[in-house]
């Protein structure tokens, strides 16, 4: 019987365990933890994440002091180190809020308090959703709603007057980076001279370098210019795939447009060198444009890349294959907390295609709450529909005006409410300032045992509440100092 | 100005390009794809998850037929491939389903059609959500909301009987195969023989083999013992230990119970068989518990493996690097939707520990609607409360009185719905049967290029509509076949 079996079991084990415990120490594995600094793996822990870094953790103890009543010479913290909209006390779009609460709760489809177009709205999702369940309780499709990928495309073409976009080819995600980490998956390979190497701007939001090193891929760094308000210079893309090429296979660019940290909007001339760059050299283009509704100043337009490579002709377009990545976090409606957004993967290899719907299955798929946020953004109030003006009055924006300007950006809150009214009125001004080269005399930093941006950083928080992220989280020129 | 500058970039670029061109082609990558199956990363290339594979992508199609009215011998498919009890047609618990919408449309607190006790519960999430917001629209701290993880400990406490829990090591996930795969990516180390060994039983549910292959880790198979119940066999963990240890080092050892695909619970002693191999061996758990509330045959009943080591004493509990893994995605709720989990991680190394709340902090947090929704699983209505009876209607559960019948449960749905009261009366039965050994003479399988159990699954499906998955999905004993 079963009970013999455990009793003799344990005999046989007792023999095993002597000889392993044996074993193990002359592995020289602590005899205490499996699982240590030195045991772990070495690609996570060479991950860093600045905007959840030290400054971000002192913050959060400042906060509790203000709360316990300790007094400071401010009221609160005001977290600037990331773009969250609503932390920094922006109201949701309440047009969202009611499709998506109709979503988890269908039996609100009954309730007059609810206007017909968000009721439409999410008729319309749970229709698509899985099983008998018409229901946000279901497992998606891994790829995400059939409804909601053909709202995107639709939302996608109209972005870029006309250019065809295939439902196929959009693949919804658990935010930006969960698309990201996932097509870079897709593309490291190879050892030692031949690893894949990622050309990332400096500088760039960590969470590229943290993809990076996680997958131990190479990172390639090529440098803004910040002297011209941070643009892309193309001797800089040359000077650093070329310097790569001895030690790895440099195989991904990544854009960042509008910039980030840098808040720089890309104009058409240095797109179209990147056109060149990619249609002649061969590179996997990794488009981050999670900031695409955040263009707000004067005379400043996003462009798709994809839309510019389109308009040079099928010699350039048919060729490329990128990626392109957005997000529900960021843009007019800053809905964070859903971890909603989506990709476009074009020209991929049909294989790989299959390899990369193999992939995203293991996960299941992206949260249903976050798909139906996702769909609002990219198909929301239409003038003449009845939540048309509730919805401007909340801050949204009309599609195809992506220009027009909107004090929902990432670059105001980072820098703290109190500028908002500078950046307003700055133009191509930079979003990643330098006031640390000069201010503090070496000695005192030395004193603090702190470089001078965190230092910087380190200061502004504990006298003026205000949490901003050195620039080293982002990479920055060796001797030069900025924040976030 | 910036012109001029893209006019001479461009005159550079132009030279970089021909040559670039010359040297691509002398790598002999393709000239028209940078990813290929070729150039693609092996490690992604080796997952396999056959729950999402071609008996269900057949599924899918039939579905198509069956909409455009092509006839059938059945009306629908059922999709018992899976464990989505929503898509099965389970209703939704209304109390969850309440304070889900509450936070996420925090106008209805003021709607009399909403319970007082899901207002209270939505008011104290929406208190714990970050910043400015009290908003699920902001992001959430990255290990989750606390008050969230204060409930999961009170939930664990209870159910363990009062094994002491503190919600520092309490982490909410997206879904528990978030978790895992975030638990192995730290454990995965070393090259050749010393690169880290996990140890799963077969079957197995086929997230833990993707993940080892999408992390380059070695897979250990010990089989459970299928003339026995599909029981735990000490003696075949032991052999593949030592066999395996030849190839790699084993670290971490994974433990289903209950037991997926097998429908196995693990009965006193076999655990305490596990503590031993634990607490001499070092190995790190793994423990798998998601169908921790679909326990239904009489008599049996989950206990948890961290209870079982803490009753033992200090000398086995104190020592033992454990990591266990919940969903909101089956159990009573069969929330899938929502991508809701949590994990307890326990005795892990400060400075691992620290590692790991970097590594979460990467993909910033967990969905905030699935944090509430597993707040609402560990925290329902109790006796008492306005909600209770509605939710015992729902096909609620009380804490506490996990061994109670429930009929929700992934066995049930996954043989499909007409096999329940065979399963109902089932007590040790096993969820994994092999009726396809003998029942097709070998040369009808030969004419049409499939094994026995794909064979039986893709016939099953297209004369009953039921679509259930071929055992080679989960792993099984050469010569054997099952389907779940």
């Amino acid at each position: 019987g079963r009970r013999n079996i455990a009793v003799c079991n344990c005999k046989g084990l007792a023999k095993l365990s002597t000889a392993d415990a044996v074993e193990v120490k002359e592995n020289g594995r602590s005899r205490h933890k499996i699982l240590t600094l030195k045991t772990m793996n070495p690609q996570v822990k060479a991950v860093e994440y600045a905007v959840r870094g030290p400054i971000v953790i002192k913050a959060g103890e400042i906060e509790k002091e203000l709360q316990q009543g300790i007094k400071k010479p401010f009221s609160e913290v005001i977290k600037a180190n990331i773009g969250d909209a609503h932390a920094m006390g922006q109201q949701p779009i309440t047009f969202l809020r009611q499709v998506v609460a109709l979503c988890t709760y269908p039996e609100l489809l009954d309730s007059p308090s609810f206007p017909e177009d968000a009721k439409r709205r999410a008729e319309r999702i749970l229709q698509s959703c899985g099983g008998h369940s018409l229901d946000t309780g279901a497992y998606s499709a891994s790829q995400g709603l059939d409804c909601i990928r053909e709202d995107v495309a639709m939302y996608m073409k109209k972005r870029d007057g006309g250019v065809p976009v295939d439902p196929n080819n959009i693949y919804l995600t658990t935010g930006a980076s969960d698309g990201i980490a996932n097509i870079l998956k897709l593309l490291v390979s190879g050892e030692g001279n031949s690893r894949t190497g990622v050309m990332i701007p400096i500088p760039q939001y960590p969470l590229y370098s943290a993809a990076i090193s996680e997958l131990g891929a190479v990172q390639i760094n090529y440098y803004l210019d910040e002297e011209n308000c941070w643009a892309l210079d193309v001797n800089e893309l040359r000077r650093a795939v070329n310097q790569a090429k001895e030690y790895c296979d440099p195989k991904v660019v990544c854009l960042i447009n509008p910039g980030n940290p840098t808040g720089r909007i890309s104009t058409c001339s240095q797109r179209e060198i990147s056109v060149h760059f990619s249609t002649q050299c061969f590179f996997f283009f990794f488009l981050n444009k999670v900031y695409q509704d955040n263009v707000y100043a004067e005379g400043c337009q996003f462009h798709s890349f994809k839309k510019v490579l389109y308009e040079m002709g099928p010699e350039y377009f048919s060729s490329v294959e990128l990626a392109s990545f957005h997000s529900t976090s960021k843009g007019y409606m800053g809905e964070c907390g859903y971890r909603g957004g989506y990709m476009e993967v074009i020209h991929l290899d049909p294989e790989v295609k299959a390899q990369l719907v193999k992939l995203l299955s293991v996960r299941l798929c992206p949260p249903v709450p976050g798909q139906a946020a996702m769909d609002v953004v990219v198909n929301p109030p239409q003038p003449g529909e009845e939540s048309y003006e509730q919805f401007i009055k909340n801050g949204g924006i009309e599609i195809g005006n992506t220009g027009e300007k909107t004090f929902v950006t990432l670059s105001l809150f980072n820098m703290g409410r109190q500028l908002r009214i500078n950046w307003a009125k700055a133009k191509c001004q930079s979003d990643f300032p330098n006031p640390v080269n000069t201010r503090f005399p070496n000695d005192l930093l030395k004193a603090h045992g702190m470089p001078p941006d965190m230092f910087y950083c380190m200061r502004l928080l504990e006298q003026t509440g205000i949490c901003v992220v050195p620039g080293s989280g982002f990479g920055q020129k060796e001797g030069t100092y900025h924040f976030r």
